[in-house]
């Protein structure tokens, strides 16, 4: 197997993009990665697009070929991936393992989703379709009430009164967007970036005890990232970011996973294939970019990666421990609270702030010295996990 | 790179199907197929799903992991790819391309779907978000308008009388409801096994000059496969199905193909890279499964495929040049036509027939001493192609 290594990286603002398509904001993604890879359109032999759920929000389906020909690659073998929130991480492992093998030499990855501007109604029933259909979303379970009944659960199973978990949570959101405030590329550039403990605490309830400041917002937006073998990355660009490692596993139905989603199998199993892959330990992790779309969703992860054991991330996380200046910077660019969350675009538009940082190039909030960096998607109730792992040399 | 075989395969009888769900179909079709495979469960390393708009029909995205849970596969990695009508050939693909590298020695690949069942009103709206969401669905292009175009275009193209092209369409479909009516897995198994071409003429007026038999039915399906590397393979069964080559490539919107999609370039494209990967000609295969979604459709597929030149193949139809006793069987199982169309489950439903006939089962409508096989599964109006060269040694 080949090394993979990444040329160039793209995304759109995270925001509200009305008057763009699937396809605009994939292309928009794609020409800011091209630019800077430094090789000719007719080295891209395929594309990997990540998107969830276009059918229902843009009457779209089957947009892989139709992107290819938008930008410019005629015929090309083209795929679309779906794996909800993770979609564009399945689609990023799969083109890495294809390059890898020498299927391809370059190819490019990405993804877009219109979640924000979706007509009323749409985006809530859209997302709700990454839980069981049959006997969970029917009972009127969507997101928040999934990650409701983990944070209460976590509560529970670690002796921690809920209104304290509540204010340590508070603080993933302080600093997500207080990340996410200074990155020009977030839905929230330039806002909520003072954020307090009570202002979290006393925004709009959504489901007990998840509140509006705990959850991630709807958002449009599109990534891409061009990826390639490592002869003709090192030929092409300065800083290639290697691809150390990958994981991937799948749960159940929530309702099949019971008390083991504030344990996070699946995701346990991810990041250890991911850790096994690149040969290293967590602590050898400069700083993640992971899948907080709620407030506890950042706790659970960073325990059922290894990070902290099972019960203390919340606890490290109120001490300071994952902010920039930590011993484990998380969410730098603001993550899915901070920056924004949309769906198809998001697991690519991590792997695009994790390539800037480890350039050096990531100025309105660079982690020092970062040689080596991990991202984590969850897709639906931890039914699609994906975990990779970046570095330079 | 490895060789890689077929084990089992399974699937369900198409038609209508109100009580079960898409992950029911899949496991229904997965357990046919691990019958016949003499593996364990715990050899079965990932999960290749392929579905087109079961966010629509069923409220259900994200399925891949919860399908891989249902069946007993816990925590491995689970993919779904939608390629509209191709989606499960795109899995099938991809799957048969990560064994063959080495990532995994055995996996299972299948798709489901429900559109007999689905809502009034949505399994069309589903089935046209496979086109241009912007330009064209929005102007009411749906697919049986599409082929009428195509039809309309051969037409013109080729300087045949449209009446006179009808007549040969109408073959196509006598042909595959013939086959469809003796096979047991078909939906419309017993019915429709003698049309003269008068009844397929003036059968109801879909979108001139496309007539209900001209087109396929809806349906609800599943349909899986169990694939490995050569050596299990030989070990678990006494006539391996070996893939000897695939193909796959894009097409844009409709409106950017124009006169080229009576050519379907990508289909042609896609046929040849299968051939090269095999390293035989059109006329080393001895039958074929394609995409007959409508009776122009088959004679397009034809040309592009390279069995008979550009404007030949409705003549060599007509002729009996495609039936059973033919130069070159296509469609024994029934096609699209005949045997039914769940969208996500047909192109693995097509190597269910192709496996079948090549181990000289297939006893309602056996072709006689097959060794190669391919397949055909297009995505939409010629935005996704896929080709598959099945055989046996």
């Amino acid at each position: 197997m080949r090394r993979v290594a990444i040329l160039g990286v793209g995304m759109t603002k995270f925001g509200k993009h009305p008057e763009k398509s699937l396809v605009d904001l994939f292309a928009e993604a794609f020409f800011e990665a091209f630019d800077e890879s430094n090789i000719e359109l007719k080295d891209i032999e395929a594309v990997y697009y990540g998107n969830f759920v276009g059918e229902m929000t843009d009457g779209s389906a089957n947009l892989s070929g139709f992107i290819a020909d938008e930008i410019g690659l005629k015929n090309v073998p083209a795929i679309r991936y779906e794996g909800a929130c993770a979609s564009s991480s399945v689609a990023f492992r799969e083109a890495v393992r294809a390059v890898s093998a020498g299927y391809y030499d370059c190819v490019v990855v990405g993804g877009s989703e219109k979640l924000l501007t979706a007509e009323t109604g749409i985006g809530t029933r859209a997302l709700a379709t990454a839980v069981d259909a049959i006997y969970e979303m029917v009972a009127g379970l969507t997101f928040p009430g999934v990650f409701a009944l983990a944070a209460r659960l976590y509560a529970k199973e670690y002796g921690i009164p809920l209104e304290r978990l509540r204010e340590m949570m508070a603080h993933v959101s302080i600093k997500n967007h207080r990340y996410g405030a200074v990155n020009p590329k977030s839905q929230f550039y330039g806002k909520y970036g003072n954020l307090k403990v009570e202002d979290v605490l006393n925004s709009r309830m959504v489901c007990s005890p998840i509140t509006l400041l705990d959850s991630c917002p709807m958002t449009d937006g599109g990534s891409a990232v061009i990826i390639a073998e490592e002869r003709l990355a090192k030929d092409a660009v300065d800083t290639p970011v290697y691809v150390l490692g990958t994981g991937q596993a799948s749960g159940g139905a929530l309702f099949r996973q019971g008390r083991d989603i504030v344990k996070a199998i699946p995701r346990r199993k991810s990041a250890e294939m991911a850790f096994r892959e690149a040969k290293i330990q967590p602590k050898d992790v400069d700083f993640v970019e992971l899948h907080d779309c709620f407030t506890i969703a950042e706790i659970i992860a960073l325990e059922a990666m290894g990070f902290f054991g099972y019960g203390e991330a919340c606890y490290a996380t109120e001490e300071g421990a994952t902010s920039i200046d930590g011993e484990l910077p998380v969410n730098p660019d603001g993550g899915l609270i901070g920056k924004g969350h949309p769906v198809g675009a998001t697991g690519v538009s991590q792997i695009y702030s994790a390539v800037k940082q480890l350039r050096g190039e990531f100025k309105w909030n660079q982690v020092e010295d970062a040689r080596i960096a991990m991202t984590d998607t969850l897709g639906g109730d931890f039914g699609t996990l994906v975990n990779i792992i970046l570095g330079v040399e």
